[in-house]
C-alpha cells in the first residue's frame, strides 16, 4: 500500500522563511501566519492520506464507467467529495461573496498540493470545477455569478472546460461547434467536444461546462471563438434545477492513466447556452484562466513526483539488496538496504531536488498570481506570464521523468501495478499534454513571452537573479556552491535569448528550433535561483540559532546538489539551441 | 490502427555499407550477400507486419488469464506461433546439428528487430527461448543437447529463466530455491521464483524452465548457486513427453505493459531437477549468456522506439495543426500538417537520429558476438563485454525517451489507448528494469568492464574511435559537422574515465556516483561513432555515383543532426562525474 505524508515543514519553510508571504502587502496575506497556515496545511495533509490516498488505487483500477448515458466513479469517490465539500477545501481561496473563504490563492495552492500528490485523478474533479469559478468570476454578469458560484464553491456542481475537438486541439480556431442565437438572449450550441474530463459523472448535482464554439458570421480563426456556459440541467431563477440540457457524454476514453477521471466525448445537440463574456471573446477570456490552470497543471507535475519519491524513499531505506563497497551498513542481516548504493542516492537526490526546487517555484508563482490578482500588481503579472509555460512545461516533463525514476529503484516491483508505482508514471504522463502540449508551452515562452512587455519581464527577471547573487556573495562557500553555478546557468541563458534576438529577424525557426530547450534551461535556472533562495534562509535560520539544524543542514546540501549536478545542463541546452535551426530543418518532410 | 514497415534499406545499409558483414571472415559471413540478407528480412518484416502486428493491441486489451493452473494467451497468439515456426524464424542462427539454420547471430538480430518492433510483448515467448537455447548448447551435455535444442530451435518447447526471489532480485547471492539431491542424479528443486516471463502458457507443449538454485552445503552468495533444467513435462528416453513435474504458475502479475506475455510467479515443490553445467557455477553460467540476451534488450529499447517513430511521422505528416510561421505549406487547407512546425521537427530529429544510430550500434554488436562466439576473437568478447551494458542501459533510457516523445506528438490522442502509442511506452519501459536494471547495467560498466583486462578493451575503444576521425578527417565538412563533435565527446568520455582512476583508489563513490552519467556519455559518443561511420559510407556512395542520392544524403543530415543536438550532452555528464560523490552521499539516509 502506497504511503503518502505531507511535507507540511517543507511547505511552511517556503511559505514564511523563503517567500516570507506573512509579510507581503497583498490583501489576504496578512492573515497567513505560521499558525494558520499550519493548521489548515495540517489538516489538508490528513485529508489527503486519510481519504485520498486509499482511494487512488481504487480508482486506477475500477475505472469509471458509461452505462446508459450516466457515468459512475470509482467505489468511495463520492463520500470523498462530501468531506472535500464538508472540510470546506474546495472553496479556500473563493470570493466569501459566493460562498468561498477569501484566503490567498498560494494557500489554495499549498493544499492542493497534497490532494493531488495522494489522488491526482479524484482531485480534477475540483480542479477543472475551481477553472470553471474563476471562469464565471472574471467574466460573468453579476446574474450568473450570482446562479452559478455558490454551487461551484462547494463543489455542490462541478464544471468542465470544453475545447478540444477531433480535427482541432491545439488549433483552436478550426473549431466547428456552432452557437446558433434562439433570439431570447441565449444560443443553441451543437458539435462535438473530446477529452473533456470530468465531463460527466455521478459526483454532483448539476456539471456547468464551458464550452467554445463559434457564432455563425463571426470572423474566421480564434478571432470568432466566444466562451458559452452549457449547463447540464439548466437552473431555474429560484436556483432550483430545470429541463436536462440537450447533451450527453457519447463515449468515455480508455486511458493510459487518471483512470478515476471521466474523460468524456460530449455531444451538444442545440443545447441551450449562455455567453460568458464578449462575443467572439472567447480565447481571451480563456487566456486570463490561464496562467492559474497551468500552474495548476504544473503542480501535479512535481505532486505526482513527491508522492512517488515518498514511496521510493521509504522502498530504498528497507529493501536489502547488496552491500555498501565502502563496508557493509547492515552487518548482522543478508545485505544493505539500497539505499547505501551511490546510483540510488543519485536518483533520490535527483528526484528530492527537483520536488523541493519545484514547490519553491510553484508557491512563487502562486504569489506572482495574487499580486497580480489581488494588488493589480502590473509586473508581477508580466513575471507570471513569463514563467508560466515554464512552470508548466518543465515540471511536467521534469515530474514525469522523476516518477519515472522513483519507479526504477523498485525494479520489477516497480513495473507490476501492485505496487503502485506505475501508476504515478502512467498519471503523471498527462500533464505533459493537456493545458497546452509541453511542445505549445515552449512556442509560448519563445514566440511570445520572450519578447512581451518588450523584454521587460524577462530582463526584470535577470536582473533579480543578479541582484539576489550579488546580495548574498560575501559567504565564500554559498558562492562557490550555489551562487556561482547560478551564475554560470544564468548565462547561459541569456546567451540564448541574445541568440534568439539575433536570429528573430533572419529565420524564425532558429528561435523555433530551440524552443524546448530553452524552456528546459530557464527551468533549471529558476530551479536554481528557487534553491539560492532556500540556502540563503537556511544559512538565516542557522545563524539565528535555529533548533531544528538537521532540517537547515539537508536543505544546504540539497542545494549544492542540485547546483553540482542539475544546473550543467544549461550548457547542453546552449550548444543545442546555438547550432541553429540548419540541423533541425535539414530534411524535407517526405525525406523522414 | 498503428503502421510498422520494416527499416529493410537502413538495415541493409548498416549490414552492408557499414559494417561490411560480407566481407567478415567468421564463419557464415561469407554467405551474407546482399540478395540473401535481402530476401531474408524483406520476408521477416512481411511478417512483422502482416501477424504479429495485428496482434500487438490485441495482446494488449486481452492480457493473459490463468484458470486453473492454466495461461490462455490473447486470441491469435497460437496461430502467430505456429507461423513463426514454419517460416524457420525461430531457428535463424541455431546450430545446424540440432536443427537450426546456422545463420549469424548478427542476422538474427535483425530479423529480429522488425519482430520486436511489431510485438514485443509475443516475440518474448521465443526470447526467452533463445537464451534458454543458448545456455544449453553452451553448458549442457551432449544428451542434455539432444534432449532438448531440437524443440527449443522450433519453439515447439519454449524456455524460461527463473532467476528472480521475492525477498533477492539483483542480490541473487540470497536466493533461498534449494535443489537437493534425489540420489540418481537429480535434483529436487523447491522454491517460489517471480516475474518469469512466458513462466506458463499455451504456446507450447512443453516449457524447459532454467532455474537458478542452491545446492544445500554449498557455499555463501553467488559462488553457491548453480542453474538447473527443470522441464514442465519431463522428457522420456525416446523424447516423448512423461510426468507432469511438480511445478506451477501460482499468479500472473498485472503490469504496466507487456501484457500479452505471462509474467508468472512460479512454485517449484520438489521439481525434478538437472544440473546444467557444473555445480555451484550457476552464475558464471548465465554470464556467458549475459551480453547476448542483454543485446536482445537493448534491441527492444529502439525497437519500440522505432515503430512509435513511424507512427508519429505519419501522424505528424498527416495532421493538421497551426501554420508555418515561414508561410503556409498547405494554404488550400484549413492548416499546415504539423511536421512543419521546427519543435515537432526537432523531436522527429531526435527519434529517427536516435533509432538509426542504435540500430547501427546494435547490429555492430552482434557482429562481435558472432566473431567471438564463432571464431575465438578475444578482441571482439572483450569489446563486446565492455560494450554490452552500454547497449543495454543507453538503450532502454533512450528508447522509452524516444517512445514517450513519439507519444507527445499525438497530443491527447498519444494518451488515450485506441491510438497504440501508450503501449510503446508501457511496454519500453520494462526493458529498463529486467535483465539488470539500468543501474546495475551502470555499476557493471564502471565497477568491472572498465578495468577489465588491465583497460585494454576501453583504451581499444578509444584508439579505434581515433584512428577512424584520423583516417575521414582530410573532408573539410565531415570534420567540422561529424568527426570535431565526435572528437570532443570521446575526449569527456576519456577525461571521466581518468577522473575514476584517479579517484578509484581513494574513494569507490566518486566513481559509482557517476556511474549512470558515465554509462549516458559512452552511448552518445558510441551512436556518434556510428553516425560518424554511417557519415563516411554515405559520403563513398555518393562519391561513387549511387544512384538513390536523396538516401545518402538524409544519412548524413541525420548525421549532422546527431553531432549538433546530442553529443553536447557530453559535456553535461562529464560536469556531473566531476562534481564527484560529496553532493550525492552528504545526506546521511535519515535526513532524506
Amino acid at each position: 500500500m502506497p504511503i503518502y505524508q505531507s511535507p507540511l515543514r517543507d511547505m511552511q519553510f517556503i511559505l514564511h522563511e523563503v517567500l516570507r508571504v506573512s509579510e507581503d502587502e497583498t490583501p489576504g496575506f496578512a492573515d497567513l501566519d505560521r499558525d494558520t497556515t499550519g493548521a489548515i496545511l495540517e489538516e489538508a495533509g490528513r485529508v489527503a492520506a486519510e481519504v485520498l490516498l486509499p482511494l487512488n488505487l481504487v480508482g486506477d483500477r475500477e475505472g469509471c464507467r458509461l452505462e446508459n448515458g450516466v457515468v459512475r466513479t470509482p467505489e468511495g469517490f463520492k463520500d470523498a467529495m462530501r468531506a472535500m465539500r464538508e472540510g470546506g477545501w474546495t472553496s479556500i481561496d473563493c470570493d466569501p461573496a459566493y460562498g468561498g473563504q477569501g484566503l490567498p490563492y498560494v494557500m489554495h495552492t499549498a493544499a492542493q498540493e497534497a490532494f493531488v500528490s495522494a489522488n491526482m485523478a479524484f482531485n480534477m474533479y475540483q480542479g477543472l470545477t475551481h477553472g470553471a469559478y474563476s471562469a464565471i468570476h472574471i467574466h460573468g454578469t453579476e446574474a450568473q455569478r450570482q446562479a452559478y458560484l455558490p454551487r461551484l464553491t462547494t463543489c455542490e456542481w462541478t464544471g468542465t472546460m470544453n475545447l478540444t475537438e477531433p480535427h482541432a486541439g491545439t488549433d483552436l480556431g478550426i473549431m466547428r461547434t456552432r452557437a446558433v442565437p434562439n433570439g431570447d438572449g441565449t444560443y443553441a450550441v451543437t458539435g462535438q467536444k473530446i477529452f473533456i474530463s470530468s465531463g460527466e459523472h455521478d459526483l454532483a448535482e448539476n456539471i456547468i461546462h464551458l464550452v467554445l464554439a463559434k457564432i455563425p458570421g463571426g470572423p474566421e480563426g480564434t478571432k470568432g471563438v466566444s466562451l458559452f456556459i452549457v449547463p447540464k440541467y439548466l437552473v431555474n431563477e429560484d436556483g432550483s434545477l430545470g429541463a436536462r440540457n440537450a447533451l450527453s457524454c457519447g463515449k468515455l476514453e480508455e486511458k493510459m492513466g487518471i483512470h478515476g477521471n471521466a474523460t468524456c466525448v460530449m455531444n451538444f445537440d442545440g443545447a441551450t447556452g449562455y455567453l460568458l463574456g464578449d462575443e467572439h471573446k472567447g480565447m481571451r477570456a480563456m487566456f486570463t484562466m490561464m496562467n492559474e490552470a497551468r500552474l495548476g497543471v504544473a503542480l501535479q507535475g512535481y505532486a505526482q513526483a513527491e508522492i512517488a519519491y515518498q514511496n521510493a524513499l521509504a522502498y530504498a531505506r528497507e529493501r536489502l539488496q547488496g552491500r555498501d563497497l565502502t563496508g557493509a551498513k547492515n552487518p548482522n542481516a543478508h545485505a544493505d538496504p539500497i539505499i547505501v548504493h551511490p546510483d540510488v542516492r543519485r536518483s533520490l537526490m535527483d528526484q528530492k531536488s527537483f520536488c523541493e526546487g519545484a514547490r519553491a517555484f510553484t508557491y512563487w508563482g502562486a504569489t506572482l498570481i495574487d499580486r497580480s490578482h489581488r494588488a493589480g500588481d502590473q509586473d508581477a503579472e508580466g513575471l507570471i506570464s513569463l514563467l508560466t509555460p515554464v512552470l508548466k512545461g518543465f515540471q511536467t516533463d521534469k515530474g514525469f521523468e522523476m516518477a519515472v525514476a522513483a519507479q526504477q529503484l523498485y525494479g520489477g516491483h516497480g513495473y507490476i501495478e501492485e505496487w503502485g508505482m506505475s501508476q504515478y508514471v502512467r498519471d503523471a504522463r498527462i500533464a505533459m499534454i493537456y493545458e497546452g502540449a509541453n511542445g505549445i508551452q515552449a512556442l509560448d515562452l519563445v514566440g511570445r513571452k520572450l519578447a512581451a512587455g518588450g523584454g521587460k519581464p524577462i530582463m526584470g527577471l535577470f536582473e533579480q537573479i543578479k541582484s539576489f547573487i550579488k546580495a548574498h556573495e560575501e559567504d565564500a562557500d554559498l558562492k562557490a556552491q550555489v551562487l556561482d553555478p547560478l551564475k554560470a546557468a544564468s548565462k547561459d541563458l541569456q546567451a540564448a535569448a541574445m541568440f534568439f534576438m539575433g536570429a528573430a529577424g533572419k529565420n524564425p525557426n532558429d528561435a523555433l528550433a530551440g524552443a524546448t530547450d530553452f524552456l528546459h534551461m530557464m527551468g533549471h535556472v529558476c530551479l536554481g535561483y528557487m534553491w539560492a533562495r532556500m540556502a540563503v534562509a537556511a544559512r538565516a535560520a542557522l545563524a539565528a540559532g535555529a533548533e531544528d539544524r538537521a532540517f537547515y543542514e539537508t536543505k544546504l546540501a540539497t542545494a549544492r546538489y542540485y547546483a553540482a549536478r542539475q544546473l550543467p545542463a544549461t550548457g547542453m541546452h546552449l550548444a543545442r539551441i546555438q547550432s541553429g535551426a540548419a540541423p533541425v530543418m535539414a530534411l524535407e518532410a517526405a525525406s523522414f
